[in-house]
């Protein structure tokens, strides 16, 4: 069986490009004892790959050049030999960009029937979902009444903050790239959501915190953040998630120094990857499927159709092509 | 009785000068009940009064121009009608740079007798020693074998941090802006010390910190800081403490963006100011005084005598010329 792969070609400088991937057709190798053939079912691409696209260390290992490109997946068990994983299982796992995936079924997580569309364990109930869970609950801690800024709102993980801050009873503030997202935010219960691309950044959000902001959820950086600490009250919290305005720099970023702003305001600024509260994911999506079976969260997904179209869609990150999570349909 | 207070006469740009400060003579106002009369024994002279100079929220409320300027005073009590400050009592507190100071005896604290000299209540057992304190041992929590760094090591704060990350069992490196200072900092026990005036700093810093940085207490920020951003290990903690080299900046100061540094390693930078503390100083003046008296933490003071000499003792902090605490001895 014809089985294609999508490596990494080579480095990006800068902004990414079609280029930096190379599709490779092999045949699908025979099935051994203790091993499933996976199908890939969904694809997810997230703006946090892109740093494991430079060589050196960052908070998740490189991808080797001339290796396949591997990240969040979804697929179907078609063949078996693992009595724990049975034919037509779904799995969910970090996987390579291939569209049949020999596997002996270590790291891959079964997903239950039923609960939820199964894209949505890339999304919601998986890898972003968490992200803003610990970051916003654990990090932030918002009580009622207090005003929350995220940044990259209308993305899978800024959508869930701003929703998760709305339950604790905050003041939601999201800062999105187009009108139409700024629409939609508003649609899904943000208090107020500011058009960065068009707005004095400064002054919009000094008029939606007034205020002041107490807690930050950071997926952007650069002059949004900048704003925001400008704005910070006394003991604020930022969660510091991503920095998806600079990722592309080829040249590290310079801006102002925060480093006094957060000393006057005591303002505690940490960086994190979901990564860190591993032993605490199954109680992040044991609640996260509550309150999305309760109605209490919303979720949204841009979804391209066909292998072929992966780094399509993974360079619209940086575009900003998508509101909410970034899937590709594969089969 | 005639007695000389100081004013802030004007509200610096920059670096502050002799001009910033006015003397007035006045006569001492008479006792009243439930009054005490202080004599002013010692002054502390402390870099964070910079921010108060200055118009506009700090973390502290601004001095006004054309009134006293206050800070850390070890005084006498001279005269009184107050059952719980006997004359010859001494007291700290936050008090104008006064000769003669009425008071109603609120939020002085009585010195022990026969702990330590009376000074040292404005430094290793005040304001300095509790900051080197909760910044160190709640914010940054160093285990044994871990790295410390830390700025402006050889100030008030700083050997008191170092100090403290020893008796925790860590590899502790300071930097500070002369040779006397670094070979005062080796025979304190410091493993490490740098000359960040001579030394090439992200080179010095690399090599004193071969296995990274895991805890870093911030005095001065700028380019020490830049490199030891570059040094970070995964979830290293930093207390962000005072930002020296940039309080007389006339404009915002701009430099490399942190986010994506303290992003990648799961950073937690905590901004703080020792009031944030203030229902556990007890406790850390307890410990302080504890390990004074065991010998593990020894203190240095640079003495200016002379009331008239108050302005040119503050002056001398931003030209580095105090090693530890600077005091002024008035009486």
């Amino acid at each position: 069986m014809q089985n294609k792969t999508i490596l990494l070609a080579s480095r990006p400088t800068g902004t990414p490009s079609a280029e930096n991937f190379r599709f490779e057709t092999t045949e699908t190798l025979p099935l051994t004892a203790d091993h499933v053939l996976l199908k890939t079912r969904y694809v997810s691409v997230d703006p946090y790959m892109r740093g494991r696209m430079n060589e050196g260390k960052s908070y998740v290992a490189p991808f080797e050049v001339g290796q396949p490109i591997a990240g969040g997946v979804v697929a179907e068990v078609v063949e078996s030999q693992l009595d724990t994983l049975p034919i037509g299982s779904l799995v969910v796992g970090n996987l390579p960009w291939q569209q049949y995936i020999l596997s002996d079924g270590k790291g891959l997580q079964q997903i239950p029937a039923d609960q939820a569309p199964p894209s949505y364990y890339l999304g919601l109930l998986g890898m972003p979902g968490l992200t803003a869970y610990f970051g916003l609950l654990d990090i932030c801690q918002p009580k009622p009444g207090e005003t929350v800024v995220v940044s990259g709102a209308a993305g899978a993980v800024g959508l869930v903050v701003g929703q998760l801050a709305k339950i604790k009873g905050a003041r939601v503030i999201g800062t999105a790239g187009s009108d139409e997202k700024v629409a939609y935010l508003k649609q899904l219960g943000f208090d107020e959501a500011i058009n960065y691309k068009t707005a004095n950044i400064p002054e919009a959000l000094a008029a939606a915190a007034p205020n002041g902001v107490d807690c930050y959820f950071d997926n952007v950086g650069g002059a949004i953040t900048d704003a925001v600490y400008d704005l910070l009250n006394k003991h604020a919290r930022i969660a510091l998630c991503g920095q998806i305005s600079s990722y592309n720099d080829a040249q590290a970023p310079v801006g102002p120094r925060p480093e006094g702003k957060l000393l006057k305001t005591s303002t505690k600024l940490q960086g994190f990857i979901v990564s860190d509260y591993y032993t605490q994911w199954p109680e992040g999506t044991r609640q996260l499927t509550e309150w999305y079976q309760q109605g209490k969260l919303q979720f949204e997904e841009t979804v391209t159709e066909g292998f072929d179209q992966i780094p399509t869609a993974f360079l619209g990150l940086f575009k900003g092509e998508n509101t909410g999570k970034a899937i590709v349909k594969v089969a």
